[in-house]
């Protein structure tokens, strides 16, 4: 986590840099790594995918690229002053806000532009949209289980316990997770889980008492504030991570974000991504054995996987084998079906199962 | 709210219905309200849009008629056992649940079949979905405010204050919130808040502290839960009740499930809606006076704007008027275009004027 004057000064460097540029009598630039697929690799080190080696530059050496680091001054200079405030906004407000500047040309034409800024500031200066204190719109999910922690508001701490102190919803992840500091744990492992349906069945069960669960919602595609915390759960903690979604092409893209990040935001895997998150299910071979009900795979579900074969993300002996034997039956299934065995079976059967295969509980 | 005894006495009386017409050597049948546009009706005591008289007969005087009923008969047999074991369930639970009924003719063959019996079951037994423990698969929003409230949880009774024994992200709304006893509270007004990055600039901005409101996220279309609570916060506590959100069409929909209730679900407006609920805004008369960014009315904004005008629950004066002038400037805005005026102009400016026009602080 990087401190308010941390990522001030990292900003305050840049509009700097191109001060130098301007004084040096030379044309203000700004290099960043290119976005695209064919240049994320995958990095060893942190076994995570990353930007590789290959730059774009931003130069003021037309009408438009010099409009673009305009956009940027006036940017870092809203953001520096938030930072000094103590104060945060979201992507949205930013956009609306520039028609405050008093320079017509600062000012966005889409939404769209001021969230690819905020994002390449983020490349250049090392830091995150939430250590620039931004806001997404989108709100982290919720958590229940065995853990004390303490959340830093703008109003004091709140020390929270996230099975006694919560209702039947549990603890609602703030925007900004890295404000959160863990107290106490008796948490054995992490379930990110991808309905809110099967979330409840969970926590109706007591699932999270009765393993030492911390039960993570992650609400669809998981929101970033939802993403950070499970990666916190696992490199604090040291806990193992297991996700538990649909068995279908679309929910394996939700588990691939929360283990290995995704291209648009690649520059933020090492913040964001838990690589040692593994998939519990539901596994098309868990279609097959357990005889769940199944809708027949689709053209676009059919697509969908063959084009994660060719994903690197993918390419591991595990997925190849559950993906092509998903297209050899034609077949995917919800969570929320195996219901079909009774209300308890997830509870009392098929995730006890599961994990004593993967070894973690 | 009915008890569990309640709802599930409910449920067999209608069981014991088919069971009586069947000894009475009658073919069974069950009547239901007509659910259509043309059969709803503005109930003037309850200020309320609910059904009318017309009404449908499902019979078993054919293969697919008996088929229903006996759908109906496996379902209130698994409700009832459900309510004596004071467990829940989710919709598509039940869907997948009847894939282990004994009876194969009894097995959903879509989801929308079980949730049109639901809806059925409640309109016939006048008894709510919630009363017969069925989770819906959305959760409600959240709350941040003056208020202490009791959860009744399956692990016990949880006492919250909703601004101090939460976090940033505030009071996690329960699937069911008949579970909710309100124990203390400041509050003046209710606040609805449309959208996510809305909610959060008005708690960073500590709204709810300054003018001792309750603000409720609802997160889009809201949820039952969310109208549920938000209703009775105004029946139970007094309170008045206002809602925020952006300035186009598809948002007054948004009020309009608040305040009136939708087609779909008008069997529960008694339990869901409010009808004294107000809109604050954006209003189109905001767009002008406060010059707001805004969007040019693309053509199925102006048809459903054009729909409203129709629609029996915006023909007031007031909405007539607001819409008539929307379709005159051609013109939407978000609530967070607000922000073109500083961030805190929301907070400081636009509602403070507006709730004190509205006479409501």
């Amino acid at each position: 986590m990087t401190t308010n004057t941390d990522a001030r000064d990292q900003l305050i460097d840049l509009a700097a840099d191109f001060y130098d540029q301007f004084a040096a009598g030379e044309i203000p630039e700004m290099e960043l790594p290119t976005r695209t697929k064919s240049n994320i690799e995958y990095d060893e080190e942190s076994g995570v995918w990353t930007y590789g080696d290959r730059t774009s530059v931003r130069s003021a050496n037309s009408v438009n690229g010099a409009r673009k680091l305009l956009k940027a001054a006036y940017t870092i200079e809203f953001l520096a002053e938030q930072l000094d405030e103590d104060r945060s906004s979201t992507l949205r407000e930013l956009y609306y806000l520039s028609e405050s500047w008093d320079n017509d040309e600062a000012q966005f034409s889409s939404q769209d532009e001021s969230n690819d800024l905020v994002e390449d500031l983020e490349i250049v200066t090392g830091a995150t949209r939430e250590d620039f204190h931004m806001r997404p719109e989108e709100s982290g999910a919720k958590v229940m289980g065995p853990l004390r922690l303490r959340e830093q508001t703008n109003r004091g701490d709140r020390d929270i316990h996230c099975q006694l102190d919560v209702g039947q919803g549990g603890y609602q992840i703030p925007n900004n997770p890295d404000t959160i500091e863990f107290l106490e744990n008796d948490a054995e492992f992490v379930l990110c889980v991808e309905t809110g349906g099967m979330r409840d069945r969970l926590v109706e069960n007591g699932f999270d008492e009765a393993y030492d669960a911390l039960i993570v919602h992650l609400g669809g595609q998981p929101a970033r504030a939802t993403r950070r915390l499970t990666k916190r759960f696992h490199d604090e903690l040291d806990l193992p991570v297991v996700v538990f979604t649909d068995g279908d092409p679309w929910s394996y893209r939700i588990y691939g974000s929360v283990a290995y990040g995704s291209i648009k935001s690649a520059h933020l895997s090492k913040y964001l991504a838990t690589p040692e998150a593994r998939f519990i299910g539901i596994q098309p071979a868990d279609i097959v054995e357990y005889d769940l009900p199944s809708d027949p795979l689709s053209d676009s579900d059919v697509n969908a996987l063959e084009s994660e074969l060719e994903d690197p993300r993918f390419q591991t002996d595990y997925w190849e084998e559950q993906i092509e034997l998903q297209l050899e039956v034609g077949k995917k299934s919800e969570q929320q079906s195996l219901a079909s065995r009774g209300l308890d079976f997830v509870t009392e059967t098929y995730l006890p199962e599961r994990l004593e295969e993967m070894g973690v509980a």
